[in-house]
């Protein structure tokens, strides 16, 4: 946990620092406003509810003629772009447009859990809901650069726009199969260009698109011969030329962000998005991962199937448990968080109780996160009970100990239980003595 | 979300400067551990998860001898409490006890929805586990004053201990009523004394008893002539001496916080208790408060039913939506909540974007959380079209806005958006004229 609000505070600091509220919405919904949104795979995946009440006794009580719809008539979230499309539509009157909301929470899926996948895991998404301004595809991309900056991980940001892919489509004279070649293109990654070329075939596409299509994803550079070669591919298609004009703007703004890519063979699988896709990878040889960390892209319609059209959004999600696993396999994380006590006093003597709390509450009153052993060490076979206590702040990661060894000379002593450096503190300035210790061990 | 992150941020930290980490359990638990639990009330409001796969494809298709167990296996989280006991008994060979954790997390409860009660909440709960120490107890109590002293809401701290109650019992012979008899004392704030000897006369107490009880219930000071006379009163009873030994201890190290009392009408109704417990109410003529915000107590054996038998633990629970109501009610949430933007850039050039995106950059890079509005003034009615900018920063309490009137003379406004002051502050120092700007304005 203390890993996991690391990743997470780090995130929506930075969410916050760019202007983003959170929201959360209930774990459950209707079941109507989820299926038929993630495909009928998704639907099988579904969590569903069973309604309280005289139905469900009746099914206990085998009784007959009972349809889904009556026993069960909500279900668990399954991802938290839905929701938030919900969300915007039911509260349309009271948010003030444009709507950067960021939120964090689990969601759920009735998979079979093995490695990496879980039945409930946490989504962390932010977007401007409301704006068509192509600042906000340049301010999620400085997010993106910060939150990697901050966790120290090495990132390459994709980008790529759907646009540029219909524009693609419509000068092949193949406007109607624009999501059977984007789906096809989503699959580089995994088949190559060959595994491409032949789902490509099946869909009916002839040599000439296809050599188009293979041009285009070859392009890895947003340079001026590439750019000029898009230009003069493009430049019959309005909404290819659109496309191309705001990769321009987005790189015009952000040439400060020097991992930031063009990339051909950048797809993503899902059809709600209508222009800038992202899309982000580590970029550090010592990692394993190859999956992306985090993506997202521009979408102009998501709000239409629950009665809000035409309300354009962009937004980008991060991927919490594998920014976890990079974190972890990178040995990224600090040693030291600072949420964690800091310091245990030991509990030696039941006589000198008072004086412990005494002692803890100058050290709190100062900001240390600390501990006092409950149970006094002299009740029962006091050396073992001792040896407990520092164990105890060794398992728990709790980097100094304090003791009272001579009660009546009000002397102190801190120890480093890495190192079992000692010090003797003065009592009547032992808070100083504490921090100059601490400050000196780290 | 930003005032419950208020609450929620304000309580971690309590927590987190006494040791205590923070765990999750998932939503979702088998039903055999959630059942039976929290008697049939309970019961009937616990969401159950409906089973994938072939069996619910059977029901929809009407066929028959279906059991409950057959169509639902796993339930949503009631509470905290009986999650944590099974998350302790399944992973107590790898936690070292004693054992500190709090956890904050969504229940759900399949209740009719209403005012102040929802089918979905927050729990905030802090226990330590494997302890028996009375200085959990009196670290708790510090927590609870420290919590609510952050918060700025002045409440009593009520206190009493099982272990008299069970001594009263046993003095009155009526050992084998003791749950009758702390039911019927937990509706004394509803029903009054009137109420409470009511019942205890249907479960068959005689006179002497109601008498014993009701001079026990009117102690509310744990001052030397009510201890006198409690040690008369139970002194026979070893389970009732030890109770007034405990909370001797207990007041004993917490003789600073002076607004801990001892109410002997405190009983608390659920059973699982067995030495101190706590509830808290708020202490404020203005306030319509009268129900507790914050409780718990002593347990002895939360894990037994798990079959970890005999572990000691201590804890309470924040009402976190009962205080929510609370703050608003008496007005102590802060104005200013850090987390929320403190600057909006106008943008009221297209050409000037870039500025804009350079001047955010600076803004933000020494921590100051701000926003730069996405879409241009000068695609369409700039007077209104500005107007509206300005209107977004009222309606999402952003307090400063900075604009570029004469852009050639590098001079920029901020404006305080409460009072409309402004200033003009130089490009080449507006971060410091900025800062002294917010300072003065605050």
């Amino acid at each position: 946990m203390a890993r996991r609000n690391y990743i997470f505070d780090t995130i929506k600091k930075v969410f916050q620092k760019y202007g983003y509220q959170q929201i959360e919405t209930p774990a459950m919904e209707n079941l109507e406003t989820l299926t038929g949104k993630y495909g009928d795979e998704g639907d099988k995946l579904l969590f569903k509810i069973l309604n309280s009440g005289p139905v469900v006794d009746q099914i206990n009580k085998s009784e007959t003629d009972i349809k889904l719809n009556e026993i069960s008539e909500k279900g668990l979230r399954y991802d938290l772009t839905v929701p938030f499309a919900r969300y915007v539509v039911m509260h349309q009157n009271e948010i003030t447009f444009p709507f950067k909301r960021y939120q964090i929470q689990p969601v759920w899926r009735a998979d079979r859990p093995q490695k990496g996948r879980y039945r409930e895991f946490y989504q962390c998404d932010v977007d401007v809901i409301g704006s068509d301004s192509l600042l906000n595809e340049v301010e999620l991309i400085q997010i993106i650069d910060e939150v990697f900056n901050e966790l120290g991980i090495s990132v390459t940001i994709k980008i790529n726009n759907r646009k540029l892919l219909a524009g693609l489509c419509d000068v092949i004279g193949m406007t109607n199969k624009f999501m059977d070649i984007v789906t096809a293109i989503d699959k580089f990654d995994k088949v190559g260009f060959d595994g491409v070329e032949k789902e490509l075939i099946e869909k009916g596409l002839d040599d000439v698109s296809l050599k188009a299509i293979k041009e285009f994803i070859n392009i890895s550079k947003f340079d001026t011969m590439n750019i000029l070669g898009m230009e003069r591919q493009l430049g019959s298609s309005e909404i290819g030329v659109k496309g191309l004009n705001e990769l321009k703007t987005i790189f015009g703004y952000l040439n400060s962000i020097q991992n930031l890519f063009f990339d051909g063979t950048l797809a993503r699988g899902l059809n709600y998005y209508t222009g800038a896709i992202l899309e982000v990878i580590v970029n550090d040889p010592k990692s394993t991962f190859t999956s992306s960390i985090c993506g997202g892209g521009r979408y102009d319609d998501l709000t239409g199937v629950f009665g809000l059209p035409n309300v354009s959004g962009v937004g980008i999600s991060f991927g919490a448990d594998r920014i976890y696993d990079v974190l972890d396999e990178l040995k990224l994380f600090p040693d030291f968080i600072n949420d964690s006590t800091q310091v245990l006093i030991c509990n030696y003597f039941s006589k000198d109780q008072s004086i412990y709390l005494d002692l803890i509450s100058k050290i709190r009153a100062v900001g240390i996160n600390a501990e006092l052993f409950p149970d006094p060490a002299d009740k029962g076979n006091t050396n073992k009970l001792q040896k407990k206590q520092f164990e105890y702040a060794k398992s728990k990661n709790i980097p100094f100990t304090i003791a009272i060894e001579e009660i009546n000379n009000w002397k102190l002593t801190v120890k480093n239980v890495a190192n079992k450096t000692t010090k003797v503190l003065e009592f009547e300035s032992f808070i100083e003595e504490l921090k100059l210790f601490m400050d000196s061990n780290k």
